[in-house]
């Protein structure tokens, strides 16, 4: 629970239950901490909490309402960072994040996924089922099918990133990183990172990025304008949420790229004058639906060709959660996972 | 020439010659006046002029420079709005407004469209040759393909506009009306025209447009929602420039929609916190390569299939420049053809 900027508890609640024919009861296995969560953590009020927290988790069917179907108890699911039904019409587009009857989790007495079990609305549409495993380095991966790699992958995929494409990707936090591995994914052959933490770019040029730009501001720009002949590249991942990252976006991408945001906007409005005009520069980007691209993402994983769950550098148990936004926020940590 | 806002003069200048091989000596036969020529007439200072205008032109090739082929003296040739070699990079890729070797009309020593003859620049990849024809009608149309009907093309192309895609078209001037012609042609069958001018919105039912809103802000949204069972429209084409016309836009878009803007932007920020972020908003849209279109627009002109010409309800001679800018300014006139 969040009781506001910097303090987060652990507390003792009754077990969730079942209350609609369609609501699952999960036992989570692991969760995790999201950059997101760190933007309350650095700034929410006390009158909006306290707030139970957690949107990504990975754990066992414990019980399933009378109208889910395709679920039983004991089934390993993952759940998206929002629930919605997937049959509505936004659902059947693969925006699962306008779902008619979708919602967020740890909002109007929906658990948060941070917690020992969770009360999983239009469980049938939310949960998808992978195959049980053992192994803890596949069950992290599976669980960054919750937000982080699925949010990379509606970045790139949004910007249209292939194999002709150029990518500058701005961030080296989890999702920046997860940025590079789709891009690498959907085919594209040049992908600059701007990031300035060496043990984050290198796991960047794991994932698939060919140069790494660790200056800021001007300079970084410049030097991915070097590295370009000038022009900037084709897409550009936005991958921080801050004014001065779009900004930068802006000013590396090629005249009638795509600049795709998934950062959470910690700004109102964009600098967008004639020149942005005259170059036909794409904003695009948003929320990433991440229920609609866990099937295709889920295979790369099973198989072991793709690894997104190795953002994960630090493990904490329940106790651990407090100190593992503190590891976060002070960027001690690249993403933190919570094993129960 | 325009002196200041509100003041434009005819002169006689001496007719150009050609300046390098890859030059052509345009005699014009039409030109017009743009909508975008109505924001230096309504703000320009005496400082920044005075200024030759004009960047929509028609007319008979006069004389060709030594590197120019396909072109010859008598061709009747169309001029898109941004002079462009139309074999570089961004040229092959359809981007010719950001051409290595372009530029503007009435800049940099090069002549504007509204006078006599035109020294055109990277002339045989500027100019396009259309079929000689005595038809007024057909040359307004082949006129048209200068900017504003190419112009109205982009914003339904950027906006990925197809049969299954509703539309939302904001405001009736000359370039909504072309977006409605270009929207149908592209096979919306859902085309809402916000404008409150009946005769122009009665042009737009002509071109297309299936339903029209002639309420502005709170209204105007209000009713393009009910239209639209409370969602809004797939894509809207933002037709005129001003901030509030951008703010309508994301207020009619669908979540996952997209919005085009072609209006050229009297604004410098767009309002985008994270609402827009939670739709998964697209904005997009600039300049128009009018350059990339004209050959596939051609045919349905010629054919008399599309009749973009209708924009122009008014002609002057080269004389009544100055009350047709009058003219257009007052609204008292959609498009002025200058006929020489």
């Amino acid at each position: 629970m969040m009781y506001a900027a910097g303090d987060v508890r652990i507390e003792d609640i009754p077990d969730p239950t079942l209350h609609e024919p369609t609501d699952a009861l999960v036992r989570v296995l692991n969760a995790c901490i999201c950059g997101s969560d760190l933007w309350p953590y650095a700034s929410m009020q006390a009158s909006d909490g306290p707030r139970p927290m957690g949107h990504e988790f990975l754990g066992v069917v414990e019980e399933v309402g009378a109208a889910v179907s395709g679920l039983h108890t004991g089934d390993l699911v993952v759940a998206p960072f929002i629930w919605a039904d997937n049959t509505c019409d936004f659902c059947a587009e693969g925006l699962q994040t306008s779902c008619r009857h979708g919602g967020n989790w740890g909002r109007d007495g929906v658990d948060g996924g941070q917690g020992e079990a969770v009360r999983v609305p239009q469980a049938q549409g939310t949960l998808v089922k992978v195959p049980a495993t053992a192994d803890r380095a596949l069950l992290a991966s599976l669980l960054s099918l919750s937000d982080v790699f699925p949010t990379g992958h509606h970045c790139a995929k949004k910007a249209g990133v292939n194999p002709r494409t150029t990518v500058t990707v701005i961030g080296d936090g989890a999702v920046g990183l997860c940025a590079v591995l789709a891009a690498r994914r959907l085919g594209a052959e040049r992908i600059i990172l701007m990031g300035r933490h060496t043990v984050r770019t290198d796991l960047g040029r794991d994932f698939g990025a060919t140069d790494v730009v660790a200056e800021r501001g001007e300079a970084g720009v410049e030097r991915v304008r070097e590295l370009t002949g000038s022009d900037g590249t084709n897409t550009v991942l936005e991958c921080v949420g801050l004014l001065n990252a779009v900004e930068t976006a802006f000013a590396v991408v090629r005249d009638g790229g795509v600049i795709s945001r998934v950062g959470a906007p910690q700004y109102t409005a964009i600098p967008m004058d004639f020149t942005v005009f005259r170059r036909n520069i794409t904003l695009t980007g948003g929320v990433a639906p991440a229920r609609a691209y866990i099937e295709e993402l889920l295979p790369d994983i099973l198989d072991g060709t793709l690894e997104p769950g190795r953002v994960f550098d630090r493990t904490v148990g329940l106790d651990g959660v407090p100190d593992g936004y503190r590891a976060m926020a002070n960027r001690e940590a690249l993403k933190v996972l919570v094993r129960l």
